[in-house]
């Protein structure tokens, strides 16, 4: 069966100020293409906004035309008529299309002096305009409210059940891979042995290589074309269900979803995401296709968890790890390929952080991620040709922070540490690293994307904007 | 004239495939209720997107019926017939309806082994390819292309002269006056001094108070209905045409337009962004309405100025700070009334901060905002009675900081410094302190909004999360 099923008969209420919204005609487009039968959205078309009428009154044949253009079933009712409501809502499942209920309403109905108003959207009524509006509605309250609404049929029981153990991890210390791969890999990987997992994609799956799993599970993969929105909202309605969606696209694409993912932490949704392409190092695509802004971004998220893999052996564990922790979760991935470090044995639990380089002596604590924890190494060796020792920290957990590894590593090197990340420096992993630290005395020196980048190739722009190894030779250097 | 009128005449490219994208629907809205009868969209139906077919193919009749549904004239063409091509291009203007050309095509058209194939988006040819199309191509190069397409209509030119000189403001110190309402007093107050200025919103302007330059000014207002991502997509526009645009409605509600405004930071264009309604100090109406991210997007736009008024005379100074700064800028008001703090004269430079309070002996420096900043001198008082003196420090520019004044009272304060905000704690104002200052030595202890809010009194969540004057009272006594 296809995941999609897991979905079905479900209502929507939309307003019809809302139906300015984007996002509504992303999903309205997909629920059309996926033929959802079982679906029904009911449009409350009250004529007005919150500060003015809507651009189309009561004129439901805009909404039909609209609605029948991206592929639904139309009906138009009088929304204060209980009995058509029952009646348009019986015939749910008729036909190959979803339904949409446009119901011509008045706002404040049965009211004299609200009823079809402006300027009275969400506003309290003081006690005399209650007691006036309660009176005024007692003698019309029609018998049909309180109708029961029959119950959407019984949907099957989905296997949710988390998997005891994973299949094994098979890298070799030094092989090339590209994070954004090795998740790829991953959900191959944990596709049989987590049945809870539904895969989608914003038509980016040969980029961020979803299309691993797109392929061998692709009953459980929805391409959501490009619609960041409603991908984001259709993996929130999965996790309702006790799946655990995963969409991936670009990072810089899941800015467009940012409402729908701020809600989904709002509402303790189980949603993960997989941005890649992040950062300068993507290279020559330009500043529009780079993810810079996304860590700031998925920080402010409420509760969630953001997560950000060096080589292909911490992408597979931390993938493992959003699959076991529930709530929105983060996986940053990068465009380029970068050698495996860490045995397949090793562990990356949440809100922890490794210790890639340490000795006595050690002058400067370097927090890196990513594409930078490979210049941090390079910097290491060159200053260690000079004398200078640094210990390295790869914080692959951003948030939670690994910060007592990091302030342990930081307290042994005088209190100094340098930050790179590939994000801009505003709210990044710099931002993380000193917010958390600072009152603890320690020193936080950030080597970040400052200003905007062009297109370039991916050394040339680490180079340009300091934060490659050179850089942190020369900020280390004017520390120690 | 209509503002629209400085808009128009213009054309837009869009993919098939970008169609599926919900802010491309909330733009052919608009332009159908405006009636933009001289922009003409040429879609590139090339059926083909990035990682597989387009949902709906070749079928242009889909495409035809979305744009009439959505108000616009149409035409369908062979998108290879440049002769077809110029012929619709000419008829531009017919009608009241903005234009919308169906363009067949095929992707790498008249190259035998690319022509309508999947797996070539984004992909370089090799030499030997290269010179395979090169030489398929030039037989069948039409002589049409290279045909001069005509040059759209001129416009009549703007008046866009910034003003010599801002009209008085008025208030008197201790007036409660809201900051977004001062924002609608500044743009009504601006409105004929600066007549670049065009405002936009979101069916929210009786809550912004962008309603109150909507009356005055009508035609230099734009209602985008609950369309973010359209809403930033036109104030760019706007900017683009020497306009200066300022589009506001509740800052959650600008997550929706990130990428429109990264974007925006990233082509460097004059776009003024106001987001009410912030954090937990909205009160009743509960998280999805309080803009307690906000701080984090804004910071991370590349290029961007982020602006946070705590009284009436700051956010009036603000605006005319944005009016005469170029590049994206944010103002963060709030919405409950506060009290005039500063005399009318008192100047707000970008990337500066007030001192509030300051004695010799203090013991701590509070870095406040917004609401918090009466909290903060409410904790004062209370401390000064148990003989705890502190300094108190406006960071009313967040982006750029007010470092050095930060920094000068922070090292009178032995280092130590509290911010305090209402926004999360991850991106916002401690976050920028401790970023921007740590490095110096400087210890930041953060107050911010951890955990997810429900509604409740302002007073009551600004305690229960810790940011209001009791809780800095205690972080104070904690640390002196």
């Amino acid at each position: 069966m296809s995941a999609w099923e897991w979905l079905s008969a479900r209502d929507v209420l939309l307003g019809d100020g809302e139906c300015a919204e984007g996002s509504v005609w992303e999903a309205a487009s997909l629920a059309g293409i996926k033929q959802l039968n079982n679906l029904v959205a009911i449009v409350d078309v009250n004529r007005l906004g919150q500060s003015e009428p809507t651009a189309f009154g009561h004129d439901l044949d805009t909404y039909k035309r609209r609605f029948e253009a991206f592929g639904w079933r139309t009906e138009e009712i009088d929304g204060h008529d209980i009995e058509e409501v029952l009646e348009v809502l019986a015939a749910v499942g008729l036909g190959s299309q979803p339904l949409v209920i446009l119901a011509k309403t008045y706002k404040g109905a049965g009211i004299s002096f609200i009823q079809d108003k402006e300027g009275w959207h969400g506003k309290p009524l003081s006690k005399d305009e209650a007691a006036r509006a309660i009176a005024e509605l007692q003698p019309g309250a029609k018998s049909g409210i309180g109708a029961p609404i029959p119950a959407p049929s019984q949907l099957p029981a989905p296997d949710n059940q988390a998997p005891a153990a994973f299949p094994p991890i098979n890298y070799k210390l030094g092989d090339a891979v590209a994070t954004r791969e090795a998740f790829g890999n991953a959900l191959l990987r944990l596709g049989d042995a987590d049945k809870r997992i539904v895969a989608l994609d914003g038509d980016t799956k040969n980029s961020t290589y979803s299309e691993k799993f797109a392929k061998k599970f692709p009953e459980r993969f929805t391409e959501c074309f490009i619609a960041e929105q409603n991908m984001v909202g259709v993996a929130t309605g999965f996790s309702t269900r006790g799946k655990v969606p995963i969409a991936s696209t670009f990072a810089c694409f899941l800015t467009r979803a940012f409402d729908q993912i701020r809600v989904a932490g709002i509402s303790t949704a189980n949603v993960k995401l997989a941005g890649s392409h992040v950062g300068v190092s993507i290279g020559e695509d330009g500043p529009s296709q780079m993810g810079l802004e996304d860590l700031a971004m998925m920080r402010s998220v409420v509760g969630s968890v953001v997560l950000y893999p060096a080589d292909a052996v911490a992408a597979e564990k931390l993938v493992e790890q959003m699959l076991l922790h529930k709530g929105v979760s983060y996986l940053r991935t990068s465009r380029p390929k970068t050698p495996v470090i860490y045995p397949v044995s090793e562990q990356f639990p949440i809100g922890g952080a490794k210790v890639v380089r340490q000795a006595a002596g050690d002058k400067v604590t370097i927090v890196a991620a990513g594409v930078t924890l490979y210049e941090a190494i390079k910097a290491a060796d060159i200053l260690k040709n000079q004398g200078v020792g640094v210990t390295i920290i790869d914080a692959y957990s951003i948030k939670p922070l690994g910060s007592d590894v990091i302030r342990t590593a930081a307290q042994a090197t005088n209190n100094v540490v340098v930050t790179v990340e590939d994000h801009y420096a505003e709210g990044g992993l710099g931002d993380a690293v000193a917010g958390e630290l600072s009152a603890t005395g320690i020193k936080v020196h950030k080597l970040a994307v400052r200003g905007l980048p062009r297109s370039g190739k991916p050394e040339e722009l680490l180079a340009k904007f300091e934060i490659d190894s050179d850089a942190i030779v020369r900020k280390v250097n004017s520390l120690a």
